[in-house]
Parts: C-alpha cells; sequence; structure tokens
C-alpha cells in the first residue's frame, strides 16, 4: 500500500507542520502504537494534535494510562470535549476510572452533561460484569414499523449509535422481544413488518453474567454485539466485539501471570513501580519457598541414603525433570479447561492417559539418564547405583503426570481457579515428594 | 431469557420428535458445545438433524474434527451439500484439510461447482498466512456509482457476501482503491458518488501477512473486516473479525503450550493418541534433563562443601526459589514482548528494575528462610549457617531476577521465540547455576 515510516520520531523533531501532516496521514494505529514508547511527551503531544479527530479517538483508547494524562493536561478543555465526547461511552469510562484523581476532576469538568449522564450510568456497574463493557449507544425499534420505516430510522440515528448491524426490537417498556441484523432488513422488502422478520430467540447477557461467558456467547455464535439486559428482561445496553477482544487479550494477560506465580492483574511492566511489582510477586514466592522447605524435612529423613555421594549428584537433575512433566501435565489440563474441551467427568479417561503417557516418558527419560550417568563426567557410578537412578526417575516422572493431571481438574472441580496449580506449584510440590520417591527406591533396591 | 435446559442428552434418548425440535429450539450453540462431549455418536447425529440450517452451518465449525466427520458420514450427499454450500469458504476450507481423505473424497463429490472453485483458490494459500483466513465472498464496488446504486447493490448482493458492513472500491484490474463502511453509505446523499466519500487510504494485509500481524491491525484499529490483496494491489478476499478471534484463541493455546515446555501445536488433548502427546512433549524434556544433569557436574565439585550435612538439606528450596523467581521475571518479558509493551531497547532500563526487585525479594526471602531453619524441624543449624544459607539464596533470587529478564529480551532480539525461556528452561539453568552460586557462598563464607 504506501511506505510505512521507519522512524516517526525524526519526523516528529525535525518536520515542518506541512510535512508532518502529509507523513502522518499514512501512518496506521498499529505503526505508532509500535513506536509510541521511544516518543517524548513533547513529542507525543505533538503527534496527537496533528493527527485528525478520528485518529485521536483510536489512539488514545490504546495507549497506556500515563500518556492518556499527558495529553489530556495539554489539551485545552474544548479539545478534551471534542476527544472523549466522540470515545465510546465504555472506553471513557474505563479511561476516568484509570485516571488520576486530579487529572479526572478537570476531564469531568469538560464534559458535556449528556456524556456526563450516560458515564455516570455506566459507572454504577461492576467492570468486570457484563454490564461493564457494555455501550448505551444502540439502535432500538418497535416491532410494529416496516423495513422501510427501519431504514430511515438507521440513516437518521447512525451517527448516535456503536453499531447499526443489529437492532434491537423493544416493547414499551423498554423490554427486549427481539432482533433483526442490518443485513436481514436490507434483503427484506420495503413494507413488511418487523414483527414478521425479526428473530425473537435472542441471545443475550444478564447485567451480572462474567464478562468471560460474555466473550464465550459471542465467540461460539460469531455475534458482532451482544445485548444486556436486566432481571426484568430490560434492554440495559449492548457489548460490541472489540471490547470482547479487549477482554480476550485481559484474560489472557492473566491466565499467563498466573501461570508464573504471580497475580493476574494486568497492570502494565514498564508502568509499575518497584513496590507494586513486588507485591504482585512475593505472596506467591513466600509461599512456595515455606512449602518447598518441605524437602528439608525430607532430606534430613533420609540422611542414610544422602550419606552416599552419588545419590546428592542426582538429586537436583531427577526432581527437576519431574518438575518439568507435571508442568506439562498440569499446562495441557489448564489450557484444556480454559478453552472447555476438558471436564472433571473425564477425569478417570485423563489419568489413564496420563499413566500411559507418563510410562512411556518415565521409561525413555529413565534410560537417557543411565546412558548420561556412565557416559559423561563425573562418572565412578557403579551399574546398580545407575540402574536404581533410572528406575527412580522413571517413578518420580509418572508421579508427576498424574498429580500434574489430576491437581488442576480437581481444583476446578471444587470451584477454585486451576490455574494456580501451573509450572511453580507443581515443581515445588514434585520436589518435596520426589525427593521421597528417590530416596525410597534407593533405600528399597540397594539396601 | 429462557430456561436453559441443563441436560440435552436425557431430551435426545426420551423424547418424541415434536418435544425434541421445541426443545432443541431455544438451545444455544454455546450450550450444546458445554455438552457434546457427553453425548454418544448417535445422540450427536440425531441432535444435528434436528437443528435448522442457520445452527446446522455454525455448529459444523465448532465441533471437533472427529465429529464433523461423524456427521458428514450420516449425512446424505444432498445433506452435506447443503450444510457446506452454506459454510462461510474459509471455514469448509479448514475443515476439508482436517478431515480423514475418504471422507474427504466424498465431501468433496458432493459439493457444487460454484464452492469446490473457490476451495481450490482458498486451498492454495498457506494457512497460516493472512489469505489463509480469508474468504473470496467480500463486496466490491466501482468508485463513479452513486450511494443510492450502492444501496441497492448490497441489497441485491447481500446472500452472496460474508460482510456487507464495508464494500471494497475497486478500478477495472480489481486493484483496491477504496473503502467504504456501510455506515457511512447509509449517512450520506443518494446521488453522491462513491468517489468522493470513500476512504483511499485502506488497512489491507499482504497475501503473506502473518496471521498474528493481521490480527493486530484489526485489533489496534477496532476493524471488522480486512482485505487481502497481492502484491500488485489486487484484491484477493477479506478476513473477518470471526475468523481473526479463532486465530487469537490458537496464538493464546500454542503460547501457553511453549510456556510448559511442550511444541505449540494445538491438536484437541482428548483427540490427540498417546504417541502424539508423548511427540508433543518429549524433545523439551529430554533438553531439559540434558542440560539439568549439569548440576552433577557442579555438585561433584563442590564435594567438599556438600559433605556438611545442613548444605544438603536447603539444596533443593533454595533453586526452587530461584527457579520460581526467574520464572516470574521471564513471565513478564514473555507476556510484555507478546502484547508490544516491551521491547529489546528498554534492556537496561528493565535490568535495572529487576535487579532492584530482585534485591528486596531476595532480603525478604533470605529472612523467612533464615527463621525458618532455627524454628522448625529438623533443626540443629547452628546461626552463622542458617546466616549463610539466608545469604546465598538472597544472591541466587537477584541473579535469577536478572537472568530471568534478559534471556528473553535477548532470544527475541535476535529473531528467536522468547516463549522457550519460560519457566521449565528457566528453572533448569537457576538450577544449575544455583548450586554453583550455594556452594560458593558457603565456601566463601564458612571455609
Amino acid at each position: 500500500m504506501h511506505q510505512s515510516i521507519k522512524n516517526i520520531k525524526e519526523y516528529l523533531d525535525i518536520f515542518d507542520e506541512d510535512d508532518l501532516n502529509n507523513a502522518i496521514r499514512d501512518l496506521t494505529i498499529t505503526e505508532i502504537l509500535d513506536q509510541w514508547d521511544e516518543f517524548t511527551k513533547e513529542e507525543m503531544v505533538r503527534l496527537f494534535t496533528h493527527v485528525d479527530q478520528e485518529f485521536k479517538v483510536g489512539l488514545i483508547s490504546e495507549i497506556p494510562t500515563q500518556d492518556q494524562e499527558t495529553i489530556l493536561i495539554e489539551l485545552s478543555a474544548s479539545g478534551i470535549n471534542n476527544v472523549l465526547s466522540d470515545m465510546e461511552p465504555d472506553d471513557l469510562v474505563d479511561l476516568i476510572q484509570q485516571i488520576s484523581p486530579d487529572v479526572r476532576q478537570s476531564v469531568w469538568d469538560s464534559l458535556p452533561n449528556e456524556v456526563k449522564e450516560e458515564t455516570e450510568f455506566l459507572l454504577k456497574f461492576d467492570e468486570d460484569d457484563a454490564a461493564g463493557l457494555m455501550t448505551p449507544r444502540y439502535a432500538a425499534i418497535r416491532k410494529d414499523i416496516t423495513v422501510s420505516q427501519a431504514i430511515n430510522f438507521i440513516r437518521k440515528r447512525v451517527e448516535k449509535v456503536e453499531t447499526i448491524y443489529y437492532l434491537y426490537v423493544v416493547d414499551e417498556f423498554k423490554k427486549l422481544v427481539g432482533v433483526i441484523s442490518l443485513k436481514e432488513i436490507l434483503t427484506s422488502e420495503d413494507n413488511v413488518t418487523i414483527d414478521t422478520i425479526m428473530e425473537r430467540h435472542v441471545l443475550s447477557a444478564r447485567e451480572d453474567t462474567d464478562q468471560e461467558h460474555v466473550v464465550k456467547i459471542m465467540e461460539d455464535h460469531d455475534l458482532l454485539a451482544l445485548p444486556v439486559i436486566n432481571r426484568y428482561n430490560k434492554l440495559l445496553g449492548i457489548i460490541t466485539i472489540d471490547d470482547a477482544i479487549d477482554v480476550m487479550r485481559e484474560e489472557q494477560t492473566e491466565d499467563v501471570y498466573k501461570m508464573g506465580a504471580m497475580s493476574g492483574d494486568t497492570d502494565s511492566y514498564l508502568e509499575s513501580g518497584i513496590f507494586k511489582l513486588i507485591l504482585k510477586r512475593i505472596p506467591w514466592l513466600i509461599i512456595l519457598l515455606l512449602a518447598g522447605t518441605a524437602s528439608t524435612n525430607v532430606i534430613a529423613a533420609f540422611s542414610d541414603v544422602t550419606s552416599m555421594a552419588f545419590v546428592i549428584l542426582f538429586m537436583g537433575v531427577i526432581t527437576q525433570t519431574g518438575g518439568n512433566c507435571g508442568t506439562q501435565s498440569s499446562t495441557l489440563m489448564i489450557r484444556g479447561l480454559a478453552t472447555g474441551e476438558i471436564h472433571f467427568r473425564d477425569f478417570f479417561k485423563i489419568i489413564r492417559k496420563e499413566l500411559l503417557v507418563g510410562s512411556l516418558i518415565g521409561l525413555v527419560t529413565g534410560i537417557i539418564i543411565i546412558l548420561r550417568s556412565f557416559l559423561l563426567p563425573p562418572g565412578g557410578i557403579l551399574i546398580q547405583e545407575a540402574l536404581t537412578i533410572g528406575l527412580s526417575l522413571n517413578f518420580v516422572v509418572i508421579f508427576a503426570t498424574i498429580i500434574g493431571a489430576s491437581i488442576p481438574l480437581t481444583l476446578h472441580k471444587i470451584g477454585l481457579d486451576p490455574t494456580v496449580a501451573a509450572g511453580p506449584l507443581m515443581s515445588t510440590v514434585i520436589d518435596v515428594c520426589g525427593y521421597a520417591i528417590y530416596f525410597t527406591t534407593i533405600r528399597l533396591v540397594l539396601f
């Protein structure tokens, strides 16, 4: 299409106004975001004031909170007014919730009353529920109008709603009674009434439906928007697909953090202060550290076994391999539970499968460690010692696959988040039990 | 809205045809998918034949491959024809690529020629590229028509295209010269020509653009569809948002698997055979096992230190804590690199931050392990021993944060996938180095 600008920064620093305007016109938001954190505050503001209105609205929703603040502080009250009034109400609510209190006040004062009311309505809802994602700017019609009246209505309302691609049919109490897509309307005859062509079985979310479930419904049914209703079936707003995608990204980040043994809050790494990062990390580290010290008791209980030099040599690699194998199993379960592919009712089927997989993997890794102990330094391992090491690795690996699969399934069954049973917890548990298995095997075989 | 059916299976087994039809009418695809793997093959087929056409098309794209086959085998040739012809061409291509060769032939034979041609066109492209996601059913117009002509065109074409929400403007060589949203058309005067209102700067993907980049562009710009062009700017097809969402889910699963030290292929767990699962898991296990055996050499090299009983007691918990801490750092980096928040140019800023975080975490965990070694069994630890253990844990944790942050950043910089540096690799590296740091600290302080 167009030659992308390799370094926007250079344009911002040296070009004159006209050249800058020309250069910016060809940029995409993706290109700007890619280079965003190289800009100084002055450059951010300069760039922002030079892009056109629609672009401003798209850009401000995507940049980090502190940069939103920088730009809002620099804009005049009327400038704020223009940009923020054009934002989707749900994005605006997110922005207002995130910015610091002093900036918030001046932003709030500059908003027109209509936008304030809308925002106040949305601020009542929990941000993790369906209602926290919705916009009140939907297109609603009555069921007794005709197709041509509906088309006229859309053409007049188009600027005031977030999507025109679904029309929601409501009764006199604003109860949701049907839905019709613009596609459907456009293919129908002009004088047909909406009543006869609308879909009466409307997929919807309740105001307190969990946002993850909202995403699932929209994904399974390939919907571009989903209506949100209260318990009396009254239409409150709609959730559009762009917001569902943001939720997907956020949930994904949360899951990855939890799998890395951290709290799931999705604040930016670069923006977070040292103490915030420590607070995110230290609770799990301490829990795992204290749990992990149980290994000192296990090792102490087998002091007869650990007095043999070769036993100590392989302590680390045996429990490490067990931990890796358990991590694999728990990762498969956690992901399967998250995508809805795996259910607790498959428990025994899964355990049988893991037992088989674990036995074969245990055999292979057992043989490898036996060969390794003969062929490479430090050496000096007797044949019966090597065989015992291989055998115990085999046991540890089988144990690890079973534990790795059953802990996440059980946590999920009793209503806890299976994600905590990811790598770090798994390897701590397997470390402690792995030592016991390793030492017991040696005691039984060699003593 | 409606009372959801707790157990669809019961309905499938006992109800008569009329009751079943009534019961099914109120089901959503999400509800059916939730209970899908409880159904027998007969029940799947019975359910499938009773839902209406639109529902069939939605459902068949979402169920596992082997169940798609089961249903396709049961359907008559004309039944196959009906369902598959109504599927989006890109979903159809995915289905045809996945089913087993014998079913594929009979499915292929039953397709109408028009669908065959479309499918053959799409099969030419790599499924991981932009072109592998696209549908050729887009709405294209010429720039010299008026708004009212465009509306008429849409109303006639609506059944033949996947989305009517963007119209792509092409010249006589099918080169993409502009785009206009249906929203824009509906707000314009009837006799205005498209030329004067279309957007000339069209966001697009090249046929070989990576699918992850496609998702990024659509996400950043809140697009419902993105056109795909070849190197001569000729319009080949469009990618719709539902397919972009599927890619997001798939990439997410790939990333999670890789972080759990497995190959990233996203085949279903329950459907995969034992040997496929082993193949997915064993390469990384063997690599990590062989790397991990380096710890035997480290331990052997410090036999003077490990001859002291207290040293062995804490070997496990010290390296484990280091591994957990390194996993946290690498998880933060991997996620930040994936979302585009973190870049290599922030290397020193990040390392400084991790050094500070690591020092404080090291201090806290060091104090905890000193207290733990005094207060709880096995006990018998001397004060200078406990202090040395705490000090070495502190060193290991600081080392772990630095390594955990720098390895993913460096891998990404040199063009490798940073995801491999997740938990399992990290804890293996830190195990080996952690022993060395632990033993060296003891040797320096106590000898």
